[in-house]
């Protein structure tokens, strides 16, 4: 008989399991390994992102296997990768908050919130190794690594194309767009769950179904978020500015500027040139987009992957039915029903 | 019969397992790996550095074992890993130049450098899975993966030490100076001989012995970088400017300020304070770091590091005399006779 999963717990014990590699520091590095508590949220006035990651890759492990304990190692370094990428891309992006916070960059200056990230980067591989202490095979070890590094090559690879087109007037195309975000995004999260099979069970089938159900959950996951930037709550009622303001180039846009003649080119060009566009102008280019079929393409784009998902989950045909439904329940809860 | 050690060869060798990596680049991310082949002086207006590091761990695993070309993976990694610190260490020390060209982040920008250099970061652990391939062991290639990994931090909180040390107007303890450079120098180097050695044999005491003469020589080796930056030709001539100009904190005037009365800290102060500071006044601190005992307790340490690098390896006792020969050259010839 196994233990229900309690979502709370899964947290607290990647927390735990995180926490043991920060606290191994001895006095004249003390601040260093403050920045990092702070910047995870595992500090005192915490502030924490959500944890998917981790959760996915227990649940994923927990759904074949039971017990989640064994899998925190893999847990704890997926969210360390996590959180060593977002230290960069903030400092990469120019921002001076996260999750209602001051920012590592912002708090600390540049070269420690340089140098802190690639603590986080190191940390995300000292983790594993305690994988060998809890009775994993060096072959299976060595496998997660060998996952891991070509995860974090793809993520940097991600970041180059994200930046390189930040730098540039042209939007990229839809094509381009998508192959980023794989990069980017669905690449660390299919990582989290393949590295939850992989270390649940031998069979290579199931290890595939779950990584191609974390890949498509993270496309659907970055679309839903490219939706909510534009047309969520926080985004319509002005609590955030929206991504249209902050001229960001998500799918919606994307698309929008791919479809559209040259008039409507032009209207959302003026809108991208003009530094902090006042609600009017926001509220028409959002009309725009939608007009040019911007949204409903991303929607679309968001249902079809977040289909594939569930698909591919069903088709791994797993043994643990109560995880199984946490798991849908992560997807239903992230990307909406 | 092993063939002779041509140090050359040993080079180009590295530098062919590092192209390897840099390669499998497809179409829209073809930049990013431009970028790291400039860094790394591999591209064709290449300034590279003396890849010091890949060689003394080749030489390790040579003087052990004969043919080095087993054990270029650890040699690759060693090399790419302490790029992608010179990567990240130009944006924080905000240099413009390395070897007589424009650093990364003065020519791409501080966002894509600091993405190529964790793409470097990255590639330094993919480079080691080829051992695999090689046909060595799961439990030493993990192994070696610790190994780095144990580095890495090191690496890290060294770093940590020397951004904050450089942000704060007290100069740091001789104490702590030791620390910072064990952790920011020569753990890389003690790393770089130790895996050279444990892929070359499974005897702990040899191994001990190797990782030993690395950390010995990687303080000997900062120490006599210390002392050429006051002293050496280039910092005479004024060909480079001193470090005293610069006003970096090195060993000699860490100690010079630490053994100073009240009166001749004030002048050294002084020349700390001024922004380019006259050849005169740089004369003259130099003059009094000398007279406070700076470069002759620099040089006595320095020599200590070397003549303890060097019984280690002739305590180690190992059979390839023309590799050892190799190894006592590359010492004399990085620190002196």
């Amino acid at each position: 008989m196994q233990s229900p999963v309690v979502l709370p717990d899964l947290i607290s014990d990647t927390e735990q399991e995180i926490l043991r590699l920060l606290s191994v520091y001895d006095g004249p590095t003390a601040g260093l390994y403050e920045m990092m508590r702070y910047h995870l949220g595992l500090d005192a006035s915490g502030s924490s992102g959500k944890r998917m990651r981790p959760l996915l890759g227990l649940l994923a492990y927990s759904s074949i296997k039971g017990d989640y304990h064994a899998a925190l190692p893999g847990a704890a370094a997926v969210e360390l990768g996590h959180n060593f990428s977002l230290v960069h891309d903030d400092i990469e992006d120019a921002d001076r908050e996260r999750r209602h916070r001051a920012t590592l960059w912002a708090v600390h200056g540049i070269p420690q919130a340089i140098n802190a990230g690639d603590m986080l980067f190191t940390l995300s591989r000292v983790a594993l190794h305690r994988l060998s202490d809890l009775g994993f095979s060096d072959a299976k070890v060595l496998r997660l690594m060998r996952l891991y590094d070509m995860t974090c090559l793809a993520l940097c690879e991600g970041q180059y194309l994200d930046i390189w087109a930040s730098e540039r007037s042209e939007p990229m195309s839809v094509e381009l767009y998508f192959d980023m975000i794989g990069r980017k995004t669905a690449a660390l999260i299919a990582a989290s769950v393949e590295a939850g099979a992989v270390l649940a069970t031998d069979d290579e089938e199931i290890i595939a179904r779950y990584r191609a159900f974390g890949w498509a959950l993270g496309i659907a996951f970055q679309l839903n978020d490219d939706l909510l930037g534009i047309w969520g709550d926080q985004a319509k009622t002005g609590k955030q500015p929206s991504d249209v303001a902050r001229h960001k180039m998500t799918l919606p846009v994307i698309y929008a500027f791919e479809h559209a003649g040259p008039d409507d080119r032009s209207r959302l060009e003026a809108v991208w040139r003009t530094d902090a566009p006042h609600d009017g102008q926001v509220a028409e280019a959002v009309a725009l987009i939608e007009r040019l079929g911007g949204r409903d393409y991303t929607r679309d784009q968001a249902r079809q992957h977040r289909d594939r998902a569930l698909a591919e989950l069903d088709a791994a045909g797993v043994v643990d039915a109560e995880a199984l439904e946490s798991l849908r329940g992560i997807i239903v809860g992230v990307i909406g029903a």
